[in-house]
């Protein structure tokens, strides 16, 4: 059996390469500037040749089993990129992506969105390894979900499904989000979305922070969080009221799959128990009495900077 | 093979028996009155002997290929009812149903909730047949959800997945639940709660309508739809309302398992574009844009009084 597959982690700022093994070790890496290309096809040419190199350190071609790609708006059922807001070489039509590697490197590539390649990355190396039935939410720029149900990731009728970032949450008023509507989820408790309820709650009163030495916009909810840590109320209560929406949102999503565990990744997560408490605490009162004490609320045991690497790669091993 | 398949619809009031062929046919049908008895053990008992008759008519136990229930609050993985409250003999504990009616009959029995035989049902008998992705949402006096993901139902980590009546659909001052809890789907958009919304409409203005000739607590949602047939305005924004709340949930669902359509089933469905038209209205208007044109809203194609018995069965024949 070939021993390894490649993980392709696509962001949008980098694309990082991985060559993993089946425990998940990763024996090799190397990475290509997304947005350095204005066509995709001399962005995959580019990614070609520095994976080559990592392909012959580690044996060959000949060990390669197969390929996996992480990547924002990527439909499983396509191999595709479709209309990518934030891809120079993707934004206003459908990239075949999957199938451009494929047919680049001599093996099979399978492609799905960043979200769901956490999920698969997670059910197979990290947290929920063993678990048949959870719902993984991404807290970074955006607010991501890959919902696992009897060991499968939920694609939905066209690819999309698990795009939980965009229920609605504040139906009166709601903030704008960048899917064109208002009260997403994701408009408040992603990391831009942290950063603004600082604001928010910094403009509503005259209460002392220590955010109010900084420009307003300059606030990340980095920075939220470690003015929390030195004891900032008004950072804290920023984490307290993020923590309180994913508690609620989630006590929704388990009348829907009613998952064994929640499992929480990205930069917000940093946070710790900032975040995962009012979190957990929020769901337990808001959640319907008969899902009320059964999830666990988990935070992803793979380190951030390879997790996603790993994630794309355990969509090569699937194929 | 054996041609039959006994469906049991356990409804609060009847509980509905047919002898159903692999096409959907009823070929006998009897009734039990649920609640005439105490203990659950009489009550399976005078389940068996009515159901004897029938399968004799149909050529005898031998003809027999199994039996499906679907039933309040019934558990799919234990075979069970668990904590029925609207039912004399279940409303407090675990009654294990399937296995009590497999040892009496001699055959295998499979149990699942109301709501998700009807999705069963509709997948073999009526408008999903061939679907292997979409949403069931029954209108009766509660809302029910069976929600079917890659040609399964979705049971979730302890098979009570499905619970899309107790979303939260208005977070401030919500109407109060029957679960105990406040602004659920269900207690706005039931047949109850459509009676809710006129009462309320009534109280909040002096316009004139057809159903101020009525004591405002024997207004049911019957009488709604048949002001506003009658061309009564008020009567007809009651309808709008509740349409307009399901397609906002609906825009919500689709975020999750992106299905190919939308069946409702149940009494207030026969309120017809009434409900329908605003539903997907709505649904068109708060969808995120890649969801927006893709699912169908379809109403059951299943007669009422046979549809529960035929999704019980297909329950059965799944086994």
């Amino acid at each position: 059996m070939k021993p390894y597959v490649i993980g392709l982690d696509l962001g949008g700022t980098n694309s990082v390469f991985g060559i993993v093994d089946s425990r998940g070790d990763i024996k090799a890496t190397t990475a290509v500037k997304t947005q350095a290309y204005e066509k995709v096809e001399d962005y995959v040419k580019a990614c070609v040749e520095a994976v080559h190199v990592i392909i012959d350190q580690t044996g060959g071609l000949e060990n390669i089993k197969a390929m996996g790609i992480g990547a924002p708006n990527g439909n499983f059922y396509t191999g595709s990129i479709e209309f990518a807001p934030n891809l120079s070489w993707g934004h206003d039509g459908i990239v075949p992506l999957a199938d451009m590697f494929s047919k680049a490197l001599g093996v099979p590539v399978a492609l799905t969105n960043d979200a769901n390649a956490a999920a698969i990355g997670e059910m197979t190396y990290g947290v929920a390894r063993g678990m048949k039935n959870f719902i993984m939410i991404t807290l970074g720029t955006g607010v991501g979900s890959g919902i696992v149900i009897n060991g499968q990731i939920v694609y939905g009728s066209d690819g999309f499904a698990g795009e939980l970032g965009h229920v609605i949450m504040v139906r009166e008023n709601g903030r704008s989000c960048g899917c064109g509507r208002n009260g997403c989820l994701e408009a408040y408790c992603s990391a831009t979305g942290v950063a603004r309820t600082a604001r928010e709650f910094l403009k509503e009163s005259a209460e002392p922070s220590l955010l109010r030495d900084m420009k307003p916009e300059d606030i990340t909810s980095l920075d939220v969080s470690l003015a929390a840590a030195k004891g900032d109320k008004l950072s804290k209560r920023v984490y307290e009221f993020t923590g309180e929406m994913l508690g609620e949102a989630c006590a929704d999503f388990a009348t829907f799959s009613s998952p064994e565990a929640f499992v929480f990744f990205g930069g917000l997560t940093k946070a710790g128990d900032l975040l995962m408490k009012p979190l957990e605490r929020s769901y337990r009162k808001h959640a319907l009495a008969i899902f009320r004490d059964k999830p666990k609320f988990l935070v992803s045991s793979l380190d951030g900077a390879s997790a996603a690497v790993l994630g794309a790669s355990a969509v090569g091993w699937d194929l």
